[in-house]
Order: structure tokens, then C-alpha cells, then sequence
């Protein structure tokens, strides 16, 4: 539906965000940001998923020619003011299901859409709220045998297995998938007319 | 995930509704209702999807093996006390999403899980509410040209390109989709206990 006649590099190696590109009728190239993230003390949530979505496009940038749009963002979950990313191995996954079990959370995704060739950075954050419903320990271990959590920050998925935990959402569903598509189609526009 | 013992029958032919199945873990059939879905005049919402959903049920319960668990459902979009269906025709999508542009809407899904074993019928209803953008004519009519809005109630997806046109939500997103799969979890957890 969007005609955009730009080259679009997506600088993710998220599965997820490819499919949302995808579903949006887009065609894109994918190149991954092997910056080590660093994140300074003391960083608001919004503040740390902008500063992690451009510290990819700068990475990037360099790297890709010199007409194209180039997409990066940055998902964490938030609870209770703590901030939480992929996890690390097992134990830090039922770490976070334990702690997110019954409690109502906040989903942050930054994102930075760099269009190259009128050098434009446009950076967005956008903020979604979960009701996590109260999980067995049971659940929560079978949950991770499934291998689901790994790749994920918060440590579950809400297009997979994990989207039972859900009570309810406030927000853009898709913001909390990791990609902003309603904001990013927004921009898309704009960059077109 | 969910360990459940029992033959599980779908009774809709949507393919949403059987994908949030798989995605569940779970094995099913999918036997279609062919019934012609009557609404009685005066009913609230809530009561049309409850009918509906239990209609079907009906329609299906005698084709299913004695053990069987049947799930059917049905969806219906509410705006301004207009209630939406799947739409007839090109027009008749055009008129729905021009009638939704920019509209806060209700999204209803009833669900009957029918466990012929116990001979026990668990009716669930589920709102959620939607935004929606303010659609320009231009965007209505190259989303309709894409086929999407022809087999969804409200003319509009939300997991497919027309998931664009969203600006928030409020509750639970696969009762948009088709099927409150966290609750049906609940129910089936039930069921197992």
C-alpha cells in the first residue's frame, strides 16, 4: 500500500521486526549492528531506547549507499523501575518471569529511521502497558523449556506461546512487538510526499 | 505448553483463528459451520456475539466424537452503536472504513468452548477497543484494491497491512484478532485441572 521508491536497509537481525516490514508490503535489505551497546547510568527509559536504536544507526550508516532509509530500534521492558532486555541464560529468564509475574509493566521501542539521502534522522519512542497475569512456577519453567523467552526482552514473547500471560494490553500492540509500524508508516509518508 | 488430553475441534474456517491455535501448541481439527447466522433484533453486542458463537456450536456439536472440546467464536466491530460484520462487497468495505476513520470502535468476540464429555458449555465474551486514524479516500481505496478487508469484520486487519491504520489499543489484542486466546487458556487449564 505504501509506495515508497527508496531503498530500505533494516538494521535489525530481530526475525520479528522483518516480518513486520514484510507485512507492510515493504521491500528491504537486513544489516546487522555488531556495536557493543552501552548504556549510560542514570538514562530514562525513553532515553535508553533512543540512545541504543541510534548507537545501531550510527553503526550502520556508514555502511549502507548513499539513498537509503535506513531503520534500527530497541525494545526493553520496564517494571517497577527496573530495565529489562533479552536475558541472559536460564536462570535470568525465570529471574524475569518471576518478577514480572501479576505485575503490570511498561514496553518501551525506540527507534531511528535515518533517511541518508536528505541526511534526517527521525526518532521515535513509543510506550506500551501490559498486564501480566500471576504464573505458576510450573508455567513459568515450561515457558522456558520452549525456548521462547531467549530472544526476547522482558524474557516472553506476545506472538508466541507466551501471549497466554497476557492480560490485556494498553498501546500499540506492535510497539511492543518491537517495530512502531503505525508510527513508522506515519514517517513513511511524510518522507514520500 | 498446555498438556490437554482431549481431541480438540475448532469450529470455524478462519484462518486466524486456527493459526492463535498452533500458536498455542495445541492440535486441533476444524470442522465449519455452515448454519445462516440469524441475530435476533435488540440485542446488546455481547448478547450477538454470545448467539452467534453459540449458533455455530450447535451447528457442530453433533458432527464431534463423544470426547470431544469444540471451540467456535465469532467477531463483530461496534462504532456509534452500528454494529459491523464481515463486509458484503467492495462498497460496502469502503462505507465501513470510511464510516471508522478516525473513530474510537469496540471490537466484541464471543467464544463458546463446548466439553461435550462433561456436557459443559464455558461462554466467554471479550471487548477490546480500538483507534483508528483518520483515513484519507486514497488510503481506503489501495487498501481495499489488496483484498485484505473482504474476510474481516469491520473491513480492516490487524495483523495484516490494514494493522497500520491503528493507533492504540485497550485490552486484549487476540480478541481483536479473532480468538481471546488468553482466556481460552484459563478455560482449558480448567478443563485439564
Amino acid at each position: 500500500m505504501i509506495n515508497i521508491n527508496r531503498k530500505i536497509v533494516l538494521g535489525s537481525g530481530s526475525p520479528r521486526r522483518r516480518e513486520l516490514l514484510t507485512m507492510m508490503g515493504l521491500e528491504f535489505e537486513v544489516i546487522k549492528s555488531d556495536i557493543e551497546e552501552v548504556v549510560e547510568e542514570g538514562l530514562s527509559p525513553a532515553e535508553v531506547v533512543r540512545s541504543l536504536a541510534l548507537q545501531k544507526a550510527e553503526d550502520i550508516i556508514q555502511k549502507v549507499s548513499n539513498d537509503a532509509l535506513l531503520i534500527t530500534a530497541d525494545t526493553i521492558v520496564v517494571c517497577q523501575e527496573k530495565i529489562m532486555g533479552k536475558p541472559k541464560d536460564e536462570q535470568d529468564a525465570y529471574d524475569m518471569l518471576k518478577f514480572l509475574s501479576g505485575k503490570k509493566q511498561s514496553i518501551y521501542t525506540g527507534m531511528v529511521i535515518w533517511d541518508k539521502l536528505k541526511d534526517k534522522k527521525h526518532e521515535i519512542v513509543g510506550e506500551s502497558t501490559i498486564y501480566m497475569k500471576v504464573l505458576t512456577d510450573k508455567e513459568i519453567l515450561d515457558y522456558i523449556k520452549t525456548g521462547d523467552p531467549m530472544d526476547k526482552a522482558g524474557a516472553y514473547g506476545v506472538q508466541t506461546e507466551g501471549a497466554v500471560f497476557i492480560e490485556k494490553i494498553e498501546g500499540d500492540f506492535y510497539n511492543i512487538v518491537g517495530l512502531p509500524i503505525s508510527k513508522l508508516y506515519d514517517v513513511l509518508k511524510e518522507i514520500e510526499s
